[in-house]
């Protein structure tokens, strides 16, 4: 509630359970008032499911199991089974920590206490992630720090409660068409124009790293009308009907083709090869990058003539052609691609403004260059340009 | 709703509103449901203060003011100023995408229709943000995209009613404290053995980037306390009392003693090359990096001895120490960081385990190196090395 951090949770359940063919109402996000949360979880019982998370702790100020039972009208108890469970995790802690036992004691009770008729799905830590069943509905509280959330979570799926509630839902199939190059809103109207979602398909579009991605969730019996949506749909800018990512895409084209690569990098100064090398066993066709981010060093690590310099400027096609061959031939790869460009907020000028940006791709297949006039600050510029970088290579590579 | 995205605006909302002395009570997320939305706002309007962004847009379903205006009880009507203004630019938009205006004349009536009584705060493109006062309480409506939604925010600050409402909260004065090398725990149980917050002074911990952030928010005549708490939590991991990032922090120090950057990156592939010249005018400081992820290129391009490698292998201090000195003789700079070291998933072994990762600062003022064995996935131990090689970077300038 202080805007320091996003909440991961909600968007990460939420996209869980559309998956499983729960309809997600809403997500809400409290501080740690009493009042507050127990209003909250409240509400929540108001719904077939309430997933709760964090307040599970062992301090007096984790109250989300007291006041979850204190809202579904249920006592508490003390499970000993599983004060025996924490209690030994304690003590290797207190060992770690060099801090005597006595300091967690208070905390195990705590933390042992739970609903009467509540289902323990597992520990993350010392703390215990529950189901219960209220009525009807069912709750669950689950730990707040997103990875422990997200190991429990496939365990609470198992208990027999959510496999109750999972049998009356009807999963959605899910087709997945990814973009580029078109806008968000060209893709709306596209979707507009063939009819719009409903009947059985679920559209969601999301411009995610300057992508266009769009999810198609369809009930059974809505096959044909997803089909109709998907035709509207597909352009020349449809580049993928996977989930994988660009970076790994790209990877993935040239280790088919037994290609190598390097990237040249100013304006993105490493942003594309760190893109590449997110993705694991990357250094199988990816060798490595040459950031020149002064003048200096395009000339001396890329072999950039000083006299195209001069004559055209560090951020000019002819630079970024230059970028490019220069990490082929000085890095030994098949094919290499460079982007050099004013990412800003300074550094522009009439002639060259901020966001304005060249990139170059070298290879055997031959070489494609591209010019941009990206709006935005410096981050969306960087960032821009670096996709654009990896979506280069795959034209190239794909002649497409 | 559907997990496809982060609310930003929630906690950009929540954190602008705390430095401003109003205390944020709850984040709620709801989807198109119109009954769903309406029930949203309702419960808002029983705070003081109501901030809903979205659902502003030309179609029938974006029904946020609509629904806003009969939450609070109060009628609608066309501002016929309103909608000329939201003509004009409509009829640039079709103009530019070469559509009908008669394609946007329903939307523009509709954009223009207004809650009575209903102040304008501004336009993000055809979309009007409202402040309304309803009685004691005040409500706002701002458009969803986030960058839409920070332009008008500050204009909206400056409106009578909200201008009213904070005159009567009292900002709090903010202390920063950033450390590095302390886990959250540690912070959090020193922060407990000085008292804790409250008597004035509310304390966030925020573990971001590997760093940890405290904030300090202090109520007037509450110094004091903050005084103790600071004192309580100072250790020799505080490294910085102001918000500036590492990057630009570290650049800083290297700017004022005149000296210049590289790296050489091996499993951080780019990425704290990428860091640094996220910050504009890093170009002064920072002349490029080496991304040799290849032992080809190590020995290549740094002039890393072929024999060292063999007999240390590319993931040992050696390799490290070697390759930032490489670096820093040939891109011609004074300081160079190093890094080398399994990210994994695959390449770990029982001597070289993912996580192993070691670092190497060389300058005129002398050579650090350091070892880690970072526990997490391949983003997190890459993200951590990246912040690693900042504060190597940092100690090394600063002898500390």
């Amino acid at each position: 509630m202080r805007g320091d951090r996003h909440d991961r949770n909600g968007p990460f359940l939420a996209a869980s359970l559309l998956r499983l063919g729960i309809d997600p109402a809403r997500i809400t996000v409290v501080g740690d008032d009493p009042g507050a949360l127990e209003g909250a979880l409240r509400e929540g019982l108001d719904h077939e499911l309430l997933v709760v998370s964090g307040g599970l702790g062992p301090t007096h100020d984790d109250r989300t199991v007291e006041l979850l039972a204190r809202a579904a009208g249920v006592g508490l108890h003390t499970d000993e089974q599983l004060a025996a469970q924490i209690e030994e995790i304690s003590h290797r802690v207190a060992t770690r920590l060099n801090r005597p036992y006595a300091d967690f004691e208070h905390g195990v009770r705590k933390q042992a206490t739970i609903p009467d008729g509540a289902v323990i799905v597992g520990l993350a830590g010392t703390a215990p992630a529950i189901v219960l069943e209220v009525g009807e509905r069912v709750a669950v509280a689950l730990p707040g720090p997103p990875r422990e959330l997200q190991t429990l979570w496939p365990r609470v799926l198992e208990t027999e409660p959510i496999r109750r509630l999972l049998a009356r839902a009807v999963a959605p199939s899910r087709r997945v068409l990814r973009f580029y190059g078109a806008s968000e809103s060209e893709i709306a109207r596209a979707l507009a124009e063939v009819g719009g979602d409903g009947s059985g398909v679920d559209v969601t579009i999301c411009a995610r790293d300057f992508e266009i991605h769009v999810d198609l969730f369809v009930q059974t019996g809505a096959e044909a009308r997803a089909d109709e949506l998907e035709a509207g749909l597909a352009s020349k800018h449809l580049f993928s009907r996977v989930e994988t990512g660009t970076a790994e895409l790209v990877l993935s084209l040239l280790r088919d083709r037994g290609l190598t690569l390097a990237t040249a990098e100013s304006c993105t100064g490493g942003l594309v090869a760190s893109r590449l090398t997110e993705v694991p066993g990357s250094s199988d066709v990816f060798a490595g990058a040459i950031v020149a981010y002064s003048n200096e060093l395009k000339v001396q690590q890329l072999g950039v003539p000083d006299e195209l310099l001069r004559e055209h400027g560090a951020v000019s096609a002819e630079a970024a052609a230059a970028m490019a061959r220069g990490a082929r031939d000085r890095l030994g790869v098949d094919v290499a691609v460079s982007v050099t460009g004013v990412a800003g907020p300074g550094g522009g000028t009439p002639e060259k403004p901020v966001g304005l940006v060249f990139l170059h791709a070298s290879g055997p297949m031959g070489e494609r260059g591209l010019r941009f006039d990206f709006p935005g600050d410096r981050a969306t510029i960087r960032g821009r340009s670096a996709v654009a970088a990896l979506h280069l290579v795959r034209r190239l590579v794909t002649q497409s």
